[in-house]
Parts: C-alpha cells; structure tokens; sequence
C-alpha cells in the first residue's frame, strides 16, 4: 500500500514537471515565427545562465492601451464616454453648451466634432472631464461602463479586451516582469477598469492628466478635476512619463500606433536585450482593419521603419487565435 | 545521540520562535509611548482579525526626505549640491554667471542668495540641473556625494540618513508595506541614493520634476534636462502627486516640515485608520533643533495642529536612541 502510494506520488509529480514543461503560456497565439519569438526573447532575459540576463527589479514592461490592450475603434472609447456624458449634461442644463463644438458633440454631429481635429477633442474633454473630485469622475465611468455599449459588437466596453495580450501580460508577470499602461487616454479612467480587466494596479498605470487642485475646506481634502491638459502621455510624452514614473528604461515596449514610436525608440535603443512590439490591426472580420489612414491608431512611420528598427509586428489576423477573451 | 540531536533541534525552535515573537523591529527608538503607538498602529492595520484591517495592496507608506529621512540643515542638501556645481561650472566658463544672484552664489556670498529667496534657488537650480540627460545628471550628484562632506559633521550627506527611520521602513515593509518617498527635492536627484541609503527603488521616488525634453537625434534617443519648474512637489503637490503616481491614499504619512501638511491632511481624512507623523528636530546636540523660525524644514502650522489631528510628534531628542546608521 504504501509502496503504491509512493509509486503513485513519484508518477503524479512526474506528470505534474511534464505539464509545466509544455505548458503554452501564450494559448491564443498561433504558432509561428511571432509567438516563438517572443518566448525565445522571454526566455533569453530571464534565463541566469544567459548572456541577456536582465535581474527582476529591471524587468519592466510597458503597454498602450487604446488598441493595444483594448479596441479604440471607431473612436477612443474614453471619447464616446465624453460625449455621452456631455448629452446628458446638456439634457440637465442646456447652457453647458457654450460653443458650436459642444453644440455638435451633444447634438451627434460627428463631422463638425471631426473637423475641429484635437482642439474640438481637448474642449469636450475639459468640459466633461472637470469640476468634480477623483473620486466622482471615477463613479461616473464605472457606471458608464456598465451600461454603454460598443455600437459594433454590442459587447461591454471593458469586454473588448485582446485574449491574446491578457496571455502576454500574465506569462509576463509569471517570469518577474512587473506589467504597466504607458496610454494616451487618461490615468483617472484607465485606473477604473484596469485592475480589472488587466491585473494592473493603479501605481502602474501611466497616462494622460488635466489640472487638479487640491483643496481641504471644511476640513473636507479633496482632489479636484480642473479643466485644461496638463501632461499628454503620447509620443514624445510616453519615453518621459516612463522615466519620470519608473525610473528605468523598460526591457518590453508594446503599442500599436504611432503614438507608440517613440516609447518603442527608447525602450530599443537601451542596452542589452530590448524588444519593440506593434500590433497591426489587419483583421476586419473579427476585429478591425486599419494602419495609415486610420484617425484612431494610425500606424504609418511605424509600420515603414519597424523591419529596420528590428521590431516585431503582431499580424492580428494570422498571429491571434482569438481576440476577445469571451470569444472567438 | 539521534534523541539528543531531535531535542536540541526542538529547544533551538522553540529559542527562535521566541526571539522572533519578542524581536524589537524599531530598536534605535527608546521605549515610550511614541513607539509604542506606532507598533500597536501597524499591528491593528495588519492583524486580519482587526477591524482596522489594510488588505496588503492598500498598504501605502509616504515618507517625505530632507530632514524626514535625511538632514536639512544648514541648507537642502541639493542645494549645497547646485553650489558646488555653480563653483565649478564658473571655474571652468566665467560666462555662466549672467545675474547678480549667480554671481553672489558662485562667489560664495549666501546672504545675497538667501535674500533673493525662492527666485534666487530657482535660478541656481535650473542653471545646474539643465543642459544634460538624466544618465549624465545623476552621474554628476553620484560623484559629488562620494566627495563632498558636510560642513558641519564631516560625514557623507547620504550617511547623514536616521537609523530610526530606517528601521520605521524595514519594519512597514516587512509586514506588507510599500514605502515610497514623497520629497520637494529633486525626483532625479534622490533617485541617484534611495536605493541604497532606504532600499527604496526607483519607481518608488516621488519628487519634484524640472522640464524636460526627449530628443533622438542621429538615432540616439535622450531624455534631457531642461531649465524651468515642471512640477513642485510640495504642500499642496504631495498629495496631488501621490493621488497621480499611486492611484491610493497612504495609509501613513510621515513628515516633518509644514510642506508635508498637505500630505497629512490628505492622508489622515481617508476613511479607516491612518497614521500622519511628524519629524519635529529637537535635538541640538546630535542633530539640529529647529522649527517655526527655520527657512528649511520649516514647522510651524504642523507644531500647532498636529494634536487636534491626531498627528503623532516625534521629540528626536527624547524618542531616539540614536540618530545615524555608524555612530550615535
């Protein structure tokens, strides 16, 4: 009896070492150059033994959200919570409306809101994004996302998150990289979801702020939500914010516009081993498919120089077995 | 002889554990209700049967620097810095000294200096702390810590760290804590010893930021330091920048000037327990004694508030055994 037992146990952990061995970290990712690439760089970092050895602390890996984590089509989602916050303010009070662009946005006017480019964004941005505390924006989103839903898929916003990066971000975490947002869109509503959707906690969330105030009437602190930019985290902004945030040049930069490029410069001119990944939305059917042209995303001097830069670039439609981790 | 080896491994267990169990974890503060109220404070946060119970993610721990971790006086230790700096900037290029309050601080004439007051510094800052990449920065601050001493103890400034303090954040972190700082100084320039001096990693760092540019000229991605005030990390921008760069309100705030109060005052609202703390300098003989009428570190607000708030004062004089890591 004991002997079977002992017998049992040895064949049990045997199996168990076997399993380890073979498990595929990256599930939703179809064989192929892409996938075994990334493993292999994995691997060549964490390795003691190898000549690209990076130690833990150092193991750092950043991610853009729009479109890289989640879908950004046809426009930024944080985009259609503001305009959909701003119809409700007008509904309470029409006099929020104070120019032709806010008119337009409230109204559905998409062209008109289109046409003003980022001044037209950056004006309903501060109207709906201020004159409440951190804590009430935040409430507001997370109702917001609970309701609204993508006018394509039908899905919740916060469900149109990439199977495929969750795997990357988790097998990353798993060999002692410690996983952050580097995004565009805004800290404080990045910061809803991002817990729960990603595994990433608030302190490594990176992103775009407006002003804030800090106030303590009545004895009462608050942090206030002013209107105006007060640090845009896109392009030359992201290699900044990383430093300023982090303090060290990330091993792993991943993004997919050329929002992205210059965190992807950065992390790739870095010493030792260093990989740059873009994912190329090339998949109409179960996704979207988009680079140059696209107002969201637009993928064009990375989609030329990433070859000679020595980048990887995910090939959505070949690479990815599944998109969404609901389905297929 | 196996007998005699079981029970002496039983007896040593039974010595460890209750080493362990009556081990002081804050051995350089004298016995008192200082203390004590700290340890009982960190129990009940810590103890999950507790109804003061902090989940480890939320286990937040902000400690201000000069004169909170490290000493302050006569001046900012940063500011001694961008004077040697000055001196030998000057030394080499006399055309570096394009003002009155330049000439005076290269010249060593530091009553003019301090009569200009914060312009003056902000100028001796941005002629020091610009024109370079972070890299070449804290290459600089790295040397001149190995050679400068102080003026007054003959020691190393980052030896010139408390002991107590030291313990205070190895004894948080070992019971789940995340300690990082929250200093008006230089983030870069603190980055260059926290590691070492407080185990306190990069990421960890929250201070105040100069402008800065990134450039990838020829290929070569810079990060470059820029004249001008980004941001100041102080009074008002503590908690404003721990609410930005954490995502959590501290479950302790440690400080020891009136520029920490907003840091308090935010922490110490938050519902559930905290903890604010000040550093008050009572101690001429093996430190500075100093408060309401010093231009660094000044406490006054603080001195006069913290017990209507609860804010724990620590009389250096009478709660610390000893004040530096290597003497007394």
């Amino acid at each position: 009896m004991h002997r079977t037992l002992a017998t049992l146990s040895v064949i049990f952990a045997l199996a168990l070492a076997a399993t380890a061995a073979s498990a595929d970290p990256l599930p939703s990712w179809r064989q192929g150059e892409t996938k075994t690439r990334i493993i292999e760089f994995v691997d060549s970092v964490t390795d003691p033994a190898s000549e690209h050895f990076v130690p833990q602390a150092a193991r750092i890996a950043t991610f853009d959200n729009d479109g890289t984590l989640w879908a950004e089509q046809p426009v930024y989602f944080q985009f259609l919570f503001a305009i959909d916050k701003l119809k409700k303010m007008a509904a309470d009070d029409p006099a929020v409306l104070t120019s032709d662009i806010l008119r337009a946005a409230a109204g559905g006017d998409m062209e008109t809101v289109a046409a003003a480019g980022e001044a037209g964004i950056l004006e309903i941005v501060a109207t709906t994004h201020s004159g409440m505390t951190v804590e009430e924006f935040q409430a507001e989103v997370r109702e917001w996302l609970e309701q609204a839903r993508h006018p394509k898929t039908g899905m919740a916003y916060d469900d149109m998150i990439y199977q495929p990066m969750l795997e990357l971000l988790s097998y990353l975490r798993d060999e002692g990289f410690r996983t952050y947002i580097a995004s565009g869109g805004g800290l404080h509503f990045i910061r809803v979801f991002s817990e729960d959707a990603y595994n990433i906690p608030p302190e490594q969330v990176i992103g775009s702020t407006g002003n804030a105030t800090y106030t303590a009437e009545d004895g009462a602190p608050r942090i206030m939500k002013d209107p105006g930019l007060f640090f845009l985290d896109d392009k030359e902004g992201k290699p900044l914010a990383i430093e300023t945030r982090i303090g060290r040049r990330p091993v792993i930069a991943v993004g997919n516009s050329d929002g992205d490029f210059q965190m992807l410069e950065w992390t790739t001119a870095g010493d030792g081993a260093r990989l740059g990944i873009l994912l190329h939305h090339t998949d109409a059917e179960r996704e979207f498919a988009y680079d140059r042209d696209s107002h969201a995303g637009k993928l064009a001097r990375g989609l030329d120089e990433a070859g000679d830069r020595g980048w990887m670039l995910i090939d959505m439609a070949k690479d990815w077995d599944k998109i969404w981790p609901g389905g297929n």
